[in-house]
């Protein structure tokens, strides 16, 4: 079956905790075992990843080489500074969408703009959790479009 | 059964003769059919708008009161510049989602900022058709989870 | 009696549904009639024009030759970008008055620079429909000063 | 009988001779005595107050507390910059109304931004003297609303 | 005979009326007649179109498809905010020569930059009458070396 | 015993009045009586002074030359953009350090910066009241580091 | 006994050593120790954790849920573009002071403007190893005006 | 017969050579010999210059006081620093209009501003060779509406 | 005999004290002393003013109207912000000339521009207490060039 | 023997496998082995490191106190955003020479400013792996210079 | 006797007949008259020198290396953009004296900033030909105060 | 034998005399000395270059095509405004590297851009003299790589 990355970026493992009027109540379980069923509907297997390091986000992005087929990223603050991760998703030869619970671009002007978009597939933003979905249909979607998903 | 408006922006007629190395081949027809099999699937019917003319969207906006539950709109070029429409859909009790088919991000500096986007829900960009798709979903996600659809 | 051409913009037509916490309860038509008796003090008959369309906009200015001594003017939300409709007041002979209902100043960054503004006589703003009633005797004012109203 | 304060800021002492062509020929003296008269009509008592001093103005800001009822201010050359008496303005419970004699929307760049105008309660700007009497019908028509003057 | 479209925008409707100063006495119509004894004199047939509505505009591009072999356009103002009139144009595969009036290069900052012209063949600007002249030259000229023309 | 100007810029005298949400309840005479006390405690003599003037700001400041080991200043408004101030503590030889009882950095844009900062000791801001205390816990140690203060 | 978290940002571990003529002779060791003793003066129990890595930081604020009452944080180079560790002090109902050795106000131009202060209760900077000691006393002065310290 | 210099600016000797799929494969001789044809039935002499020296089209431009009747100028790559050929232009009183073989408003950023075009009449761009042809038409038709040339 | 008001703005007192490195050892004294001499020379009587205060400059700028010829003004660090000092010497009919001591076009950003200057009728700047001499010789020469003196 | 480390940045790993249009097809190992032998010429020992997290890195450089003559590094992604990494640099006594595959002046213009370059002794971009050598033999002849390598 | 060399920059050698409304009547000869006159009553020799050519500039600068004592320079239009006159004049060990015929701040806004400046002992600007006289009197001040002159 | 053309721009003809703390004591002999010893040693021949006129480099530039393989320039301050010297590099078929002496990047902003290096193979700077062996050494490893030398 084929695989999926999902990257979960930095301050999201305390989903639910935080801030909940801008990011619900749900907790990154609850996402990961949602998009895992979603997953099976679409005989798509998920690898779930999340860290507050950029480095390791870089790093699981490269061990994805050569058994992935697409990831699946919400990088969190990470979207808007970090360009090694940027690099590490157009270095690596593996569709990736970017996803995120709110609505960024009606926030904080420094969260208007992306710096990882423009080497992904498409974003999608403020949807809270079905954000998550809509990005893996998308994904699914995408791969299939290109053959490597049947 | 519920009714959303599916609002095309400036130039969309044209998609599937217009530059299809970035939109693709299939016409608005192809979308609008592909639309309206899956609202059926979530028993909500969709009503499909075009138009070149801004101030044409804004009247299709208000013409919403009363009668819609929600707005899918791709605002095509109007996204970077129309904060009238921006404002037409802050005017309607109406949730809109903003959908685009390339992903605006990775294109000319001046397409990577919405205009509209701040009084949408979320957007959803870089998918072709999907996106549209995707939004649909998102839409209808979004009003269950408001109460206004079952 | 003189004439004088009062233009309401974009998403005007709404007033009294629109965001009333920022636009306050009255209507359109309570504008117009206010506006109205208050000509009628002044011995200028006021014609009312509304469009959420930029062409139809530039087209009601151009009208006014020969026919209007002034124009009052609420651009709305192409108060921001349309040069058009810069571009169509200080191509007619006729002074105009621009008004807004709330305090474009006070409100976000991209509203407190007018395109209009700098052809026009005066800018008025922030004091909902006493806007409009404050223009009309700025505009009777000017007309006078100008000896072109006695 | 409420009482308003009318502040004029630096330079206008020398109205009716500064620039002519940009402020007209009349001199405050004539701008107090007419705002008095228009004061009358509506029952309201007037002071007058004009310095070239920043921290004067805001001294008279602070003493207007417990005596006035609202503030027309015609900032000058201290719109530009006097983040002070923006303070001043938003520290004092009095709404206060900006006015300008000249179209500053139409001047140099500089002249386009007020830091005053976001805590006021709206601006009025490019009719002469005129803007002064329009200010004063804004700020009563504002404090009736407010129920602060019947 | 080839067909060539000749647009133009806002405001130019009052050619002969708005500002001579700036745009000189000639009317459109006197414009218009010039330009058809130069088509004739280079067998190419004109259309005339003018429209205050960016939206017609728009719609009278996407009609040259089929039937036109090049477009000639003076946007008006649209020239510097309508991104719209810019992606019909890139949407249309019918060259596009761009001509201005005045020499928008020596007016406002903001009509210095056009978003419509690099997605023309060329531009050029300040010849008054002439501008359109030597813009149709100029589409002949280009329309030859594309083969499209003999 | 060592003498520490303390200098209140303006509006600062409306404290407990003034935007009590924003600054808190407490008067400058329960801040001065306050600062007295640690002052003991740490063998300092404080000198007050608030004004609204910059003017007067700066020959307070001057007048310190002679007298004072010490300056603690909270300029208010005039932290944003008077060099006027910033020249004067650059111009006496007299250690400065800024403080303020809002967080500047959390407020509007146009708070974030200082033209004063540069050319104090440092910088204290966001603890209401205590930040006074602070900053005079801050000046003491940097004159007893000095060896200006016993 | 309440605890307080002091994170002390990258390069820190450094001190004594680098560019002492910026910041001091001390070691963290020695700030740590004084620090402890004046937390003892006030009841509180400090926990010091130094990292050059952006994501422990971010476990290590994490982890204060529960345990911690306070963050006392310096953030080092972090200050200026950390969105990550912005988000991480926001998302944890934990107050934190930013403190800084050098006066960041008074160095590069990059260097004044801070993306973690913004959420901070307050900024302190300029002092030498007594930030540090004026943080702490700010942030129990801060915990005790909450009524979380006694 | 009236005279008419024509100036080529830096780097337009290589033509032919350079960037053909920019600027084409005709040599500037070509261009010359087409130009001075063109001259002959406009009963214009043409005087030609090419020069990589900044200073040397300056002496150029001057010494067609008194021999001119209008400049044709391609400034190059000096089109957007040269402030001095700028200043000559306008130095000089004969009109000078300018042309490009590609279309500068397409291409890099720093090349859509022309530091040159403010004191030109008009300027075009994009035509290629045929740029300069329409140039020369542009400044014959100029020079007869101002009644130099017959 | 003609007069002319010297005024020195805000810690010019300090002359001789402050940062001696930058503005040298001579005081006001100094200078006026110097000023007279010179001014006797050229026939013209010299009247003296230093202010800190903004609000007194302006006054003094105002007094002058029927008594001076000419300003002779260093208007320190309200060279960079003060528009009400530029609008107060635009108000009145009497020629400034602009000094600084220091060359402010070498030191921090912010003290290139003047806002000053622009109404002035010319700016010297770096020549220490000589930028004073070559002011009242430039004032004289302007004044004689204007027939204003003999 | 002299030792210098060589730091790799994010992404360095893949090298070879990424993006081969612009980064070439050795590996890391092959520039290490090629390096090896060229210190080897020149006397020195090198140490390789490689990590896509930045706190790593910041740690290499600190542990190089006391061991290493001199760094040279290829800051990859970080070069544009780690303060923390050029605070690093500069905390440490060891100069470090800056290499980048790839010319970064000729790609987005976010890559065109280094943070880390203005700490390092030069900077050297755009030679393939020849910039590691040419980066190798700069650190050896600088140090030379200094006296630190014989 | 002490020798001063007078660069003229580009343009200027038009003097007189060049914009006479902004640069006045006299000719280059004129002024150079004039300043030889001058210089004789300090006794310095003036060596005159007039290029359009920005590298004729650099020879001469870099000429008068072991010859002159000061340089009194116009940089013309060359003031706002060459960084390699500026080079020139800090590379050679000889002040030099900037001069501008116009008030340059009081024009365009390119026209307000010099590159040249800050590597000049001062700058005058705005007195006509006595802005060439005031230069070298200033320049020949300074040469005193160093000692250079007698 | 393959021939190199080294550029020196303008200024370095003083190198040794000019700024030794920023550019050292060799002269421009000492440098070409160095590198025809270097260029032997690779089989290279060098011609060299200096001037401060950029028309002349331009020129150098255009002779070197049909004689040379490659151009090793240091542009000075052209670096950082001549469009004109990048043209002429792009227009003909000759690689070039591009040198500096200091690290430009460490310098004052306007420094830190160069519009010449995006068209050159790679920069580097900050090695004085030996900026140039490793320019040499990096340009026949490019020629090298591209086959043009053996």
């Amino acid at each position: 079956m084929a695989q999926i990355v999902v990257i979960h970026g930095p301050n999201l493992n305390l989903l639910g905790q935080r801030e909940p009027e801008i990011y619900g109540t749900s907790t990154l379980e609850d996402i990961n075992r949602q998009l895992t069923e979603l997953g099976n509907q679409h005989s798509v297997e998920l690898e779930f990843f999340q860290s507050n390091h950029e480095g390791q986000i870089i790093d699981r992005i490269h061990s994805a080489i050569g058994s992935a087929e697409g990831i699946l990223i919400n990088p969190g603050a990470f979207t808007h500074y970090s360009i090694a991760i940027r690099d590490a998703l157009s270095a690596v030869p593996i569709p990736a969408v970017e996803v995120h619970l709110s609505n960024i671009h009606a926030r904080e002007e420094f969260r208007k703009l992306s710096v990882v978009a423009p080497v992904a597939v498409g974003q999608i933003s403020g949807f809270g959790i079905q954000s998550y979905e809509l990005g893996l249909l998308a994904l699914v979607g995408h791969l299939q479009r290109l053959g490597r998903l049947t």
